[in-house]
């Protein structure tokens, strides 16, 4: 039985946060409008309502971008795989966040990148740890979540965003933020994105529906300038020549009616509650763990070991059912400052009620307790400790 | 008033022959069976059910496939792209029919292939031209439509299809089997497809329902070797991760309720009348253009003029609203034989009613009656006249 979700861990929305009466109410709504004609091929950038919505969506978090600035993917992953594709050469250096998603590490890589880790810490980004690197180096690109970062959680602070620009500006280095997260963010308004901050076409801003309404949509978006927008539908048109309608005419209809702003309020009640409920559960642990405080926002609460690896409590945890991600899971090869993330986890609360929260701790924490422990004691359940 | 497609006239179904309100049923019941947890994240080959439904339909086929022999893909488009970037290396030789589909020499191009294109006859690929190739290059990978092959129609014989794959087999050389149209096949049953008679692992199979049933669904799949399949769902996932839910359970209901066969049956019956009224049209034009006999499936005519460029007749048409695509857009830069398709032109029944097909061929005929004459004479309605 698992409580948490089966591993590999995901951020993943399930069933009973999903929209799923609104989304058929979308779907039939749209598909009357437009009968068959819907179900052809589209524009390789996105149906035009949805571009325009898309574009009013970004106006409206602080980001003056035009429909013509807007691309359509299937998934966020897309936009991930089509920058690697158009934008980065094999060899071109590509500053990542250490930590940072999994999927980054593995699409720049598989491009060939030599990937370099900057340091994040509470208020995200280490910006200055950039600046020495974009001083020494030739960075092709910077991919960064600037709000709600997977897997720390971490808000660059307004700070460190203006900086990061500036920077970005000063050597000439495109940003890709990412953030899939962001608008999950539910401490006070959420922070504009750097694309609200850039004035010399250097920013991509890459959104995605996957953790606010549902995965299997397969919708994100692009934000950015025309010719870049425009170079990367070529490479789309080569990946997959549209995005479906159906989850199309359903993200329009549910941009556009207000169901998706009303959804964001009540999904980040139902994460803020489930952050909670794991925080509380976490003050028992304090002996064993360094817990950061509550980010915020999103699915994640990042944690130091105070002894043990985070790779070995994962495989007992496994064992009882409880899912957690090693930290070292979310660092490429070489890191600025070394940091590996072998002492660190990830929970997440994308898929489990407080209830199941609690039962889940109920069961990790008498590994915790094994952990601050330095005899190697036997347990019961006939599960061996894991230090 | 554009009469036929407007340019670039693409084979693309038009709202009338999509079996819309089927593809609303099959929503509506497939939702209701999954409530939300269908529209979670998926597994990456796409739903067990629809894997299941794919297999059993190529069975029926012909092809002694199970489940996890079948990838599904977000249209063929995306299966294509995974096959080059995951099975061939730039500066590796691919064989492609010349003509043949213009995304697979530009997918293919733009993974660095060198392009190696074999003549088509009224039989299909040359397979006595490929066995020379084979026998002096080092060839990566041979692509080919063997049923209803796009532009020309061609059919590959049986005799062909058993010396093709016998020739993949003497050689080593996998073969990728694009068949969008071959479901489109009236002329008999359909030829088996060439996985049917492949027993080393060559074949990969190549599906669409973007002809049969709507390209906006954006689903295709893969059949092939259960290794090669993990391979490319390695490489998918770094594309998509998954293809959307939504129509992923669409085509499960449709293949699995049997609808998808009858409607087979309705849109091969609408494309043949639609065929038979173009080729009756064209009687009319014999002096100045060979028609080959009717493929007996799918969109398309291929015609030879026998005076002028179909290059320049395209760009004439296009003012008076007709839309087709000079040959010359089907030819890789380097062909056996130096065919450059330069008098040639395709034409496509798939966005129009015979209504329509009459009057776009009495604007087309006074251009090619012009082409006939050596003498340029002025044309009524201001054109000029095009050789």
């Amino acid at each position: 039985m698992a409580l948490w979700l089966t591993y590999p861990q995901k951020g993943t929305p399930t069933g009973e946060v999903i929209p799923f009466d609104a989304v058929q109410a979308a779907l039939a709504e749209a598909l009357t409008r437009t009968g068959a004609d819907g179900l052809t091929y589209g524009p390789v950038e996105g149906l035009g309502s949805l571009r325009h919505a898309l574009a009013a969506h970004m106006r409206r978090r602080g980001a003056p971008v035009t429909a013509d600035e807007i691309m359509v993917l299937s998934g966020a992953t897309q936009g991930l795989a089509l920058v690697a594709q158009a934008l980065v050469e094999p060899g071109d250096e590509v500053v990542v966040e250490a930590p940072t998603y999994v999927g980054i590490v593995q699409t720049f890589g598989a491009a060939g990148a030599r990937l370099i880790g900057v340091p994040v810490d509470a208020e995200g980004l280490r910006v200055d740890a950039l600046a020495h690197v974009l001083a020494r180096r030739r960075v092709r690109l910077i991919v960064v979540q600037p709000t709600v970062h997977n897997p720390t959680g971490a808000t660059l602070s307004q700070a460190r965003r203006e900086r990061l620009v500036a920077l970005a500006r000063r050597h000439g280095v495109p940003i890709l933020e990412d953030t899939p997260y962001a608008e999950l963010w539910a401490d006070g308004p959420e922070p504009p994105p750097l694309l609200a901050l850039d004035r010399d076409g250097l920013v991509l801003h890459l959104g995605s529906f996957s953790k606010t309404i549902a995965p299997g949509l397969r919708v994100g978006w692009l934000a950015g300038p025309a010719p870049v927008i425009a170079r990367l539908a070529l490479a789309k048109q080569f990946s997959d020549l549209n995005t479906g309608a159906l989850p199309q005419l359903v993200v329009e209809r549910l941009l556009v009616s207000g169901v998706y702003d009303c959804h964001l309020t009540h999904v980040r009640a139902i994460y803020e509650e489930r952050r909670a409920a794991l925080c509380a559960e976490l003050r028992g642990a304090a002996s064993v763990l360094e817990v950061s405080p509550d980010p915020g926002g999103g699915f994640y609460l990042w944690l130091r070991l105070r002894r043990g690896r985070g790779r070995l409590l994962a495989a007992e945890a496994r064992k009882v059912g409880v899912a957690l991600l090693p930290g070292e899971a979310f660092y490429p090869a070489s890191t600025i400052g070394g940091e590996d993330g072998g002492d660190r986890i990830r929970l997440s609360v994308a898929g489990v009620t407080p209830a199941a929260i609690a039962e889940g701790m109920r069961r990790l924490l008498p590994f915790l307790d094994t952990m601050a422990d330095p005899s190697p004691g036997g347990r019961d359940e006939g599960l061996r400790p894991i230090i």
